[in-house]
């Protein structure tokens, strides 16, 4: 285990920093580090000993050379809006920020590729693309802060991921710096290269197997057409199965997400869109692309398959400034949650999209069980959970019991045959509850994967997996072959 | 490194094995073993010791505990269609067959997703499913005969890879039996799921990480329309240029084959389709797909593109026995070759999309200069390049003149920034070429990962990576560092 000494000597440390990134490089007043202790996950803090903030692949590597030789536990924050806790920071580590690292590396329209470093927000990417035809697809609702460094962490998903995958299937190659500061690039500028895929293994593995210097993404031309309808549903089921129909007709939405009342009426409160009917049961959004033949016929389907699902009205927006009227309550619907009550609590799970209808029923039992208001909003399409338990944080107990809450919905997600995240990741947060969806020896399985990456354990070590420390339900795991070396949990 | 003792002490072993799969499980006969010499590969050949064919994941995991125990080396074998020898039998070796596992296990068509056994033939999953609207999209040239387990090992593509993407975008999760005989599950039923990703790691890994005895993939809905185009050109770079108009349209076409005059009157002369014009410099094939309106409306487009870059004719194939006609020379062109000389040799490498007319000319120079004529077919939307180089086996010394040519074509692949395998993998046949594409640390990266699951070496032993034994270029990698119990070569 990693040697976590209170004592350690930082003094030494902090010159060899400073000998690779300067003196303004190195962040250690305690007043500075309180911005760092958390990040979109505000219920958990952990102040770092110390932020170092590189410029290059270079000094990324430098600085975890420092590390690894001192054994010093690192973690990498892009932009700390992260939802699972991802860049919460290890107790007396080293937390190296990418806010500095935000080139615009090289574009190659012609092959429809970028390459950026890790701190480049993910809409400039599109910005960057735009003025010639094309677009960067994975669009967090945080994605005009969030960083492509994080994205690529945590595998991030967006309302548009439906019909073009998640971050991992636009990541073509990538630059690493791994645990033990050594360089390597894996995969490449052309879609497939041989060998075993590391660069799926990386997007997704949360910083515990190196640093994403250099990121070549994948870029979309757009799409000549776009619609969105919005209809209104007076059941979810319904909606439900409007989206059942709409994937069955052959339909392949760029988006199709829902919203329950009380999500519509949070939105309408902040934001005022004016067109979500505040008595609708749900909402179904819906947006279709493409040549402009097909986004007319694809709509004019989405529309029929709404009425025969008994729809009351179907609004169509097809300029966009419509269109982003339409979108504005939902990419707005997290932050209007936080007008709704004090606090919320975002849960990410997954289920099989048919499970839909009896997986809203069980989790209104489960809000009326445990006494918490959830607002229901989600990526309909892909089956993609995103239940908002309201609460309030300045009432002793009322964060763990709504964690028990979020608990029982992951479980119910599982149980249906589900994930336990869609694309928030597990952090610090989830990792409890990774046996209830992994049996011990798959588990192992990955952990063997980290200990060949990261032998010391350094990078990010308190996230993805169970520890007995932190999670009671750890317990249930149990190591099912000894191999020297590797402490399980 | 493995024990290949050649003394080894079978009759234990076979006892062993048939205790798992019965007598008749077991293949020992001398004449028997001969057709599990090569797969498609028929340039190596080497005899397996002896081949076990298991029927259930729990049988295929008693064997491979069986060669752990003993560290005998083992090597799975699906069909035998591959192109890179992936499946060659190592000196010595179990050959383990699945060609008994060929169970369809379930299918859940709400959800899109079918379970088969390693075994199932390609065609056999469309088949299961095109009642009721379903295909599966990857579809290699050998799709009526190749297993899936197979197309799972080698990441298989195919014509319609452009659009739907390769093997590793349709598996959803994989039942793993590892090289200790453990059996892990990693992915799932739903499209993201936590933690690393082993399924995208496992695809593709040539059979050096474990076996996948349950393959859960990905299956579409069948578009409305398709519509396939040939258009005539009188020059490749036209019908390259051609290529890049079509994507920057911002089509996606389902697929795009470009064909060159020598493999245009190879298909001619073997299967007659009477549609490619046997005068033709280069055919370009395009497949648009989707809804009726998109169909018409993309194929309008395409065939303005190709007419605007100087195609001669443009024919359009609407009804499905027309569409089957223009495609019946692309499938028939590796077996067409074979009827050109007495023998081909299939080269499989990637390029980037604009690089096309260089690297034609280039190929060009290079068959002048080794005095082989070369036929070029390839899936121009991708840029993966099938050069077929024509020759005589009977000629002592041909075949590693030829290699030495098909060696200089991927060379060039990897200067321009591509890559040097599209969808054959690396198998036994490019290993020596892994160091153009990669650095000792990155090769190294990999092999770490390998160690992890297969400390004995015993899965697949002499695939993908170099060894000096076969590979004199391998003297250029030189390991970087150290770390105990590796041999890295």
């Amino acid at each position: 285990m990693i040697t976590r000494d209170k004592t350690q000597d930082w003094s030494m440390v902090i010159k060899q920093f400073e000998a690779v990134v300067g003196k303004n490089g190195v962040v250690r007043r305690p007043e500075e580090l309180l911005v760092y202790e958390c990040d979109g996950l505000t219920s958990y803090r952990q102040r770092p000993a110390i932020v170092v903030l590189p410029r290059t692949t270079e000094e990324v590597a430098a600085i975890v050379k420092i590390c690894d030789r001192q054994r010093l536990p690192f973690v990498t924050r892009g932009a700390g809006t992260g939802l699972s806790g991802g860049a919460l920071p290890t107790e007396n580590c080293v937390l190296i920020v990418t806010a500095l690292m935000r080139k615009i590396l090289r574009v190659d329209l012609a092959n429809q590729r970028i390459v950026v470093q890790p701190g480049v927000i993910n809409s400039w990417v599109t910005q960057a693309v735009s003025g010639a035809g094309f677009y960067y697809a994975p669009d967090p609702s945080s994605q005009i802060v969030c960083s492509v460094g994080g994205n690529v962490a945590e595998n991030s998903g967006g309302v548009h991921c439906l019909k073009y995958g998640v971050t991992t299937n636009h990541v073509l190659g990538l630059k690493l710096v791994l645990p033990d500061g050594s360089i390597v690039e894996v995969g490449g500028e052309v879609a497939e290269t041989p060998g075993y895929d590391l660069t799926g293994l990386f997007v997704g593995s949360e910083g515990t197997l190196g640093i994403a210097t250099e990121i070549t993404l994948r870029i979309l031309k757009q799409p000549e057409a776009v619609r969105v309808l919005l209809a209104d549903f007076t059941n979810v089921e319904a909606a439900g199965a409007a989206v059942s129909d709409i994937i069955s007709a052959g339909i392949i939405p760029g988006g199709m997400e829902i919203m329950d009342n009380l999500s519509i009426n949070a939105v309408e409160d902040v934001v005022a869109t004016g067109c979500y009917p505040r008595d609708a049961v749900a909402i179904l959004l819906v947006e279709v692309d493409g040549l402009e033949v097909e986004a007319a016929a694809s709509s004019q389907r989405v529309e029929a398959i709404c009425r025969h699902n008994g729809a009351r009205s179907v609004t169509i927006a097809t300029d966009p400034e419509q269109r982003l009227k339409l979108w504005k309550g939902r990419k707005a619907a997290f932050a209007a949650a936080g007008k709704l009550s004090p606090d919320y609590y975002v849960q990410d799970g997954v289920i099989p999209r048919t499970k839909l209808p009896f997986v809203l029923q069980e989790i209104e039992a489960l809000s009326q069980k445990h006494g918490y208001k959830v607002a229901n909003v989600f990526h309909a399409g892909d089956g993609n959970l995103h239940p908002l338990i309201l609460y309030d944080n300045s009432i002793p107990g009322e964060l763990e019991r709504v964690e028990e809450l979020g608990g029982d919905i992951l479980k119910l997600c599982v149980e249906v045959g589900g994930s336990i995240s869609g694309e928030h990741g597990i952090g610090a947060d989830k990792r409890c509850y990774m046996p209830n969806m992994f049996t011990p020896t798959d588990l192992e399985t990955m952990m063997w994967v980290r200990e060949v990456f990261d032998p010391q354990r350094i990078a990010n070590p308190d996230k993805i997996f169970p520890t007995p420390r932190t999670c009671g339900e750890a317990a249930r795991v149990e190591t099912s072959k000894q191999f020297s070396g590797i402490e399980l949990f």
